[in-house]
């Protein structure tokens, strides 16, 4: 049997290998979610986002586990900081909770930002994609949040649940503030820190400045580990999800969204389409070499590789 | 006297002036440093990153004091992270160090990630070309340090400082991955604190692993609020300067910048040329219509603005 009928039937396998594919950058992968788009739709995508060392994991893993006990299925994708240079992902699907590993109802996976524009990899959203083809009801996306991947998250994403923990100095606050805006539920993990009753009013502070929605995003400090209020937080992103359905925001969502991804698939294509010419007459090599040494500026030499298409 | 000249001049609000035009996508700027071009090249540009709560800013302060004290004129470029809706920067210039703000041979300015790809503004590069027309001998670019930002500010700095703390848990022990293959010289601030040694031993055999350069980079422990070792930490940046220079590496990185920099002009412009096209004819309104509602795929969506402008 084929790929693309083992998905369909729910084969895990058939699963890992086509995320893998997508990961590579294989075009077999795209015409299989191409002949498959159809059957995509289901699945439910929450992004998990928050500074570095506020414990999404450990809380996703752990709403995983909730939902799971309601007999929903559970997709978890992990953005991993990549290098650069390397391109590899750097936390393994290893050290992810074993516990959910072994459940067949719950598809974890890592994955690196190669490729990315900003902290989500390209291939996430296509991997998500798979996910909901293969049957899964709910769709975690986590990543380390901040400048570019928050931006990112809002744009794969139909609730976006933000991390906080107490006290996490100065540059974490400045980064709240781009937070209040794409959060639509905010945990704050760790609660039993001192620092969380100010965190919470920080944030609602700030929600109330930004209080132009019919919708109010709920503030609710949690602890992933010791299981503090955590099934609060389910039944807040089960309301969210309800709120996005029943007020029509959700096909709303989704399709800002599906013209973001559009507009991406198109950036790239040309993307390629002109630095194929320009390497092939090997022009972008001769004017950064005239640019490094003054002869030229930057935006005269953008203006020379344009041509080639125009 | 117009802008132009000012800058040549040294007139500090010309600068200012200047970068706030580009800020603004202000096209006559771009003409100007288009003119000015020829007279760039000078200036010396260092990127300081480092996760969150490393303490950046007050290090980047600390190590203009010091180039200052030996007669370098030095400018500072602090990018904040930035809200991607209202795209305001969210640290001000106004808590930057008072004593900086006085001397004419400082400039700092706080710049957003407005229109970014990663965490480093689409300005950030143009300004650093008009503090190098202003007369400039050090350029700082100071970015908080998580993902993407630190793909961004290896293109565009000459040598970059990898700031690092002790003991800030599993994420940013993740991150640091990535970064050892970034990082030219590694700082660990606030090193009064325990666990420094730890951190500095765990950055020098990470360095072991990647081991495969002529260059080794320096790990040094510092504070720079209590201005520990942070002379030897400018001498560290003057001899990978001189290591640089020396070996002809600096053009090397300066072509691979400039690169970088002429194919983001290029997807800039070539997204505006066809989101221009595709918006026009309510094309990529109606096909998102379509894949929300999973009777297109975006891929296929994709191909038929493509079908546009070929």
């Amino acid at each position: 049997m084929n790929i693309e009928k083992r998905l369909l039937k729910g084969d895990r396998r058939a699963c890992a290998r086509l995320i893998t594919m997508l990961e590579n950058d294989d075009e077999r992968a795209i015409e299989i979610i191409k002949r498959l788009y159809k059957h995509s739709g289901n699945a439910y995508i929450i992004g998990i986002t928050g500074p570095p060392g506020s414990g999404k994991s450990t809380l996703t893993n752990r709403l995983a586990r909730k939902l799971r006990n309601r007999d929903k299925k559970v997709g978890i994708l992990a953005i991993d900081p990549t290098s650069p240079f390397t391109g590899g992902a750097i936390l393994g699907d290893r050290i992810r909770m074993s516990d959910l590993a072994l459940d067949k109802g719950i598809f974890i996976r890592s994955m690196g930002t190669r490729g990315s524009l900003g902290g989500m990899s390209k291939a996430t959203w296509s991997a998500a994609k798979v996910l909901d083809i293969y049957g899964m009801d709910y769709i975690f996306i986590e990543t380390v949040g901040v400048g570019q991947s928050e931006v990112d998250i809002v744009k794969v994403a139909d609730t976006v649940l933000m991390i906080m923990v107490p006290n996490l100095g100065d540059d974490i606050q400045a980064i709240k503030a781009g937070i209040m805006e794409i959060g639509d539920i905010f945990a704050i993990n760790k609660s039993d820190l001192d620092g969380a009753d100010k965190t919470k009013m920080e944030i609602e502070m700030n929600l109330d400045l930004n209080d132009k929605k019919d919708y109010r995003p709920p503030v609710i400090k949690v602890s992933a580990t010791q299981d503090e209020n955590m099934d609060k937080l389910v039944e807040k992103l089960i309301e969210h999800r309800n709120y996005m359905e029943r007020t029509e925001k959700l096909i709303e969502r989704r399709k800002d969204n599906t013209k973001f991804k559009i507009i991406k698939l198109i950036e790239e294509e040309l993307m390629n389409l002109i630095m194929d010419r320009a390497l092939e007459q090997n022009l972008l090599e001769s004017l950064s070499n005239e640019v490094v040494l003054n002869d030229l500026d930057p935006y005269t030499a953008k203006d020379k590789i344009m041509r080639l298409i125009k």
